[in-house]
This record gives C-alpha cells, structure tokens and sequence, in this order.
C-alpha cells in the first residue's frame, strides 16, 4: 500500500505534465501524431475506475467530460477516443485522444499504429498556450 | 434528428442482445476470444459521452462501474479494458472488454487485433446464464 500518490515512471517518461483538476492530473502525450491527453487520479494503487468511491467516479466523469468536450472544440476534432487501458502501465489512467479523418491511424485505435515522434520545444510551448487559454478549469503547473 | 433511439445496424449484427439497465442496452460481442461487452445509453443521436446531460453521464459512469466489476469478478479478469472509440459507429457505445494476460492480444487493446469468431450457441447459452446469476441490477431480455 503506497501512502502517497506518485505518477508511474512510465507515464512520467512519456508525457509533459500539464496541470491538474480536483481529482485528476492532466497529462500530454510527447506524440505529436496525435493531441493525446491522458488524466490520472492522484490516488494511490489505483488501477481500475471501479475501485473509487461513488463521488470520486462522478469527479472522474466530469473532469474526462469536460476534458474532452473542450479538446474537441481546440483542436476541431472530427471524434474524440477516450479510453482506460492499462495493460502495461498499470496506474489508472485515462487517454482522451482527439481524432481526425485524416490523421495516419483513422479509422483504428492508435496504439500500436506508428512509434511516438516527440514535439519540438516550440511546438510543446505553443500546445501549452492553447490548453491555457482553452481549459479554465485546469490549474496550470 | 431521430425521435427515437435505435440501435445502430453493424451493433445489431456483431453482438449480441443481453439486457437493459436504466440508462444503457447492454450487449455483447459475438466473439469468443475475448469477454466483450458493450453499453450503448438509450438516447438518439448520441456521439459523445459529454452530450449527455450531468445526470446522464453519473448514470452512464455507475452502470458502467457495476458492469466493469462484476464482469472481473465473473470472469476473472486480469485487467479491464473500457473504451469510448466510434470512429466507424458514430452511435456512441463503450467497450468493456475482459483481459487476461493469456489472451491473444495481451498486452495490446483489441482491436484489429484478429478477426472476431462467433460463439456457438451453447456458448452463447452458457454466457447468458453467468451474466443472469451475475449481473443482478441488469433486467434481461
């Protein structure tokens, strides 16, 4: 039993932080294939929805909700994929990616489609200036 | 705009009808590879969870829990797999997939993985029995 929530290394190697809601961390892909957002529970051993409280799920709900709805209007999605997996990386976690008709994986689920291409700096800042002005309900790192 | 809900025609041809919570069908893959069930929300013209109402979407989210832990109860699951994807059926529904590390696919989500085989019906017969003697908060067809 782990007192304190720390992200799983993997996930802390494969994503930049973006900032937090109330119950969950918003995390970014470093793919830039896709916009790929992820949210974590800050909970300890924690690894499938069904093991929050009621409360804790209906925050989860909201926040993927709210999440998705505002991706997808940033970003112009033509389909949002949300989904909890958690094969490998055992932590729950939360993908939300946006999906276009044109983007190298459509009409299939990404994993597995094409190896991850990391953003540049640049790129990385200006994902960070639209999330910024486009999530308010978002607390910032 | 559709009045009244109707359940998409490639849902209605790969699986199979089980039963109905307050919010959700529930149905379930017609392939025996995996233990794959569906929740698709009675609601016309439905793509994306945050469509919903609030009220709507804590429903979906405790129809959802109760299904994702009772199926890894049932069936022993090693890890659940959910998933909102409707790339191809834009009706919105949620995969709720059994996983094992012993399965085909493991540790890869499913799709596209290998193409579905159908249960016979005594299989589909005995799938049917478990989820009645499992699934208490469902009403069956």
């Amino acid at each position: 039993m782990t007192i304190c929530f720390e992200l799983h290394p993997r996930l802390q190697q494969d994503c930049i932080a973006v900032g937090r809601f109330e119950l969950c961390r918003l995390l970014m892909m470093d793919d830039c294939h896709y916009p790929w957002f992820i949210l974590v529970p800050e909970i300890p051993d924690l690894r499938e929805c069904y093991q929050l409280t009621e409360p804790q799920r209906g925050l989860l709900g909201e926040e993927s909700s709210y999440l998705a709805e505002n991706l997808a209007r940033l970003y112009h999605a033509d389909k949002m994929n949300i989904a909890a997996i958690g094969n490998l990386v055992q932590q729950l976690h939360i993908h939300h990616i946006v999906r276009y008709q044109t983007d190298n994986a459509w009409p299939a689920p990404v994993w597995g489609f094409v190896a991850a291409t990391p953003y540049t700096g640049q790129q990385i800042s200006e994902q960070l200036i639209l999330l910024r002005n486009g999530l308010k309900h978002c607390r910032f790192d």
